[in-house]
């Protein structure tokens, strides 16, 4: 590498990305690159844990088809509005035309909730609360960005069906819970924030997402929930009846984090030698480096490789014994972003001893009977660091800025998440729109502020605005 | 349930695919049914096991895009040949017209292989071996059937390279060991068979599949693999330089097993009660159902949740402690086909005991504090029985005949797999065909045997034959 990613942001991350073995570009259409194992499993790993949140709460995990028929996918107005110009079109089957043509699924609101009219017949049969882990499908004709914006996004969408407006409500802030509580295990900092009227998903009541900042200052969405009230389920029909037998719509949620989960932790948390994964993500959780002469190869593994096979039947661990030379492979691990490394020479180990190293840098010798009682400290102190660090960058991406010249200043200069006033009229979001200055994310979850419109002056509330990916 | 499944096997698979919560076939476009909680959890463990089995043996785990542009996909004539009819095409984007028309993927080598051109540079870089647990489409005209054949099929495929055809061939012989471990462990009995010329896989040197035989007498082919020679190297240009500097095309080989692996448990190992799930496979592996009475529900739950919380660190469990009575609770996860039951009331707990139940009907009364260490032992029996059980099925089901009139009667009885000769000639092979007897499956692997050819006399190899799905 020996890229700085501050300043090179763009640069650094496109080749970390390749020389990681995250993703190869080189597939023959735009927008859908091929997965590598390192950064395939890293996602399998990372969908592993928001999986493992989700069973917690009651959700189950199921899988529905690809393809939605266009006479289907139609029928919600909003929604078909929001995607029409962006999704492929499955037209042909052989050499036939087919009567219904088929849409992939840009996300499976349509091709869930005539399934759930089907199951929610009484009030015993709510919540309905399901999730897939899949790929969802978006003709995306602006510039495409690796594990960011591409035509194929692999993702984890969770739906859920309830009685009242208040119990979908409730199930949103569950999402949001839910959400923060994986960012935290991934040493991600986040603002919850409340997209307005104007950019909520197509089809939902209100939209909350969650935003962080990467290193060139810019937002990325890394989540998003969404209350679809009954929108949905008057346009597919999911009803059920009350106890008393009445015929009630029911109310509908639906949430999601794709692969630009994996994209915030790589470029939040990486530096000039790589990436730095958190410790559940990393398909390698421990790399053993022997130390070897030429005469010792032998010893030194005698030595080591028992510490090795009695680590790997708690974590995920690899024993390096290669041709390369031991600079190498610390190089070529630490470019993947391995947490913690065991490294010994016969030196320190005739001593019983071994040196455990982070990703960090963090550095300590130890005894190798002491080894696996370390390991739940180091991985708390390497996620503690990465954590600090991360949220250190993020605290200073983060600004106020009380007139339109300071708001421009601001963006020209360092980026970041700037606060405004807003009334909250179209005409000054169009303003703010037109000083190409970033966009409104919106209203930060649980900021009440009162503001003056950093266009017209008039009373508004505090919003956040930056330019974003 | 109360359906035999015997003499009703195509109503019984129907209804118990249903009732169990596999899949839900109502979903508007044919041959894509919804994988339900219960049927597509069961799948992810199934293939769970696969991938541990492919990652022992080397092979890496990767995501390849679901489009191939058409351009890159009619590179391999025979392929394109063997496909063309049947795959689906995404001619727009929204409301443009793609220029390259895209293929949804019938299965991944003209995706893969472009990008092992990129991959396989020198000796060094070969073996690749790699898998991907995903879904693929075809547009299937015949009559489409649950898990069995649809236009979306779920499943795990495996790609390799190699520098030799002789490492290929090896390469296919271990994959055939990994499917034979896999299907060992879920208990299902198989023939490896060699498909005959005119069966193989487009654009494979030879093939070999696995096959089972259910309850209607139908053989399910429920594994292939391929060696594919150097056709697809040629096609795609994946060449590496030898040692000595030469370039060489790389030989390939392929291998899947898909949704077909469950629909093999549920047919095989079902009975009048629903389904039966290896132990590794069911999404609960233990249920407890205490027995309550109305005054004892906190005093049952003191003795027997502990025991629950306990196992619950080791095993998939669930309580039962819903509303329904216990005879209801025993008929419903009987249905799904939990391997065990934990069940107990009051005057069992007061003596500490309770009793285990396994999904064949095998009872005992045992101690509390036994139980976790009965659990392997009652594991390895109910497999036992599993398997034993699938073995005399599929060797009743085993026949040899040595005239046309033989055959036909086998076929028109009991079905199975019926042993002939056949001289190999396409002339033969046609009247074997007209006959509507059933399909050639091909050579048992290892049966070398010297047969008269059942239709011209003339010397020939023994076959297997069937009616198969």
């Amino acid at each position: 590498m020996e890229i700085s990613k501050v300043g090179n942001f763009s640069e650094w991350y496109q080749t970390v990305l390749f020389d990681a073995g995250i993703v190869d570009q080189r597939y023959p259409v735009k927008g859908m690159p091929v997965y590598m194992p390192w950064g395939f499993q890293s996602l399998d790993h990372m969908f592993a844990l928001l999986e493992t949140l989700l069973n917690e709460t009651g959700h189950q995990k199921m899988l529905f088809p690809v393809a939605i028929p266009e006479s289907v996918f139609s029928k919600e107005t909003e929604h078909i509005k929001g995607f029409e110009d962006e999704v492929l079109w499955i037209t042909h089957g052989g050499l036939t035309p087919l009567e219904d043509r088929l849409v992939l699924r840009p996300t499976s609101e349509t091709a869930m909730y005539p399934m759930f009219a089907l199951w929610a017949r009484s009030h015993a049969d709510l919540p309905i609360k399901i999730y897939q882990t899949t790929s969802v499908y978006r003709h995306e004709t602006k510039a495409t960005r690796l594990l960011i914006r591409g035509r194929e996004v692999y993702w984890n969408e969770a739906h859920t069906s309830h009685a009242t407006f208040e119990e979908a409500a409730e199930n949103v802030e569950e999402a949001i819970r839910i959400y923060s509580e994986f960012y935290r295990q991934l040493c991600i900092p986040f603002l919850v924030i409340q997209r307005p009227e104007f950019d909520k998903f197509a089809g939902a009541e209100y939209t909350f997402a969650l935003d962080t900042v990467v290193p060139d200052g810019r937002t990325l969405q890394i989540g998003t929930a969404h209350n679809l009230g009954e929108n949905f389920a008057k346009a597919y029909d999911v009803k059920y009846s009350t106890d008393s037998g009445e015929s009630k719509y029911a109310c509908q949620t639906s949430y999601g984090i794709s692969m630009r989960g994996l994209a915030a932790m790589i470029a939040v948390h990486g530096d000039e030698k790589g990436i730095k994964l958190p410790f559940q993500i990393s398909p390698v959780q421990i790399i053993f480096v022997p130390i070897y002469s030429k005469e010792n190869v032998t010893e030194v593994d005698a030595k080591l490789k028992p510490v090795f096979e009695s680590l790997k039947k708690t974590y995920r661990c690899k024993y390096d014994d290669s041709n390369k030379r031991p600079g190498d492979k610390y190089y070529f691990w630490e470019l993947k972003g391995v947490p913690l490394r065991v490294e010994a020479g016969m030196r320190d180990l005739s001593e019983g001893k071994v040196t455990l190293v982070d990703r960090n840098g963090s550095k300590k010798v130890i005894a190798i009977d002491a080894l696996s009682k370390e390991i739940p400290a180091a991985v708390e102190a390497y996620h503690k660091k990465l954590y600090e660090d991360a949220k250190t960058f993020f605290e200073k991406a983060q600004f106020s800025a009380k007139t339109i010249k300071e708001l421009r200043e601001r963006m020209d200069e360092t980026r970041g998440m700037v606060r405004v006033g807003w009334c909250g009229n179209m005409a000054c979001a169009e303003e703010l729109d037109k000083l190409d200055v970033g966009k409104i994310l919106g209203y930060e979850k649980g900021n009440d502020k009162e503001r003056e419109c950093v266009v017209c002056s008039k009373k508004g509330k505090e919003i956040v605005m930056s330019k974003s990916y």
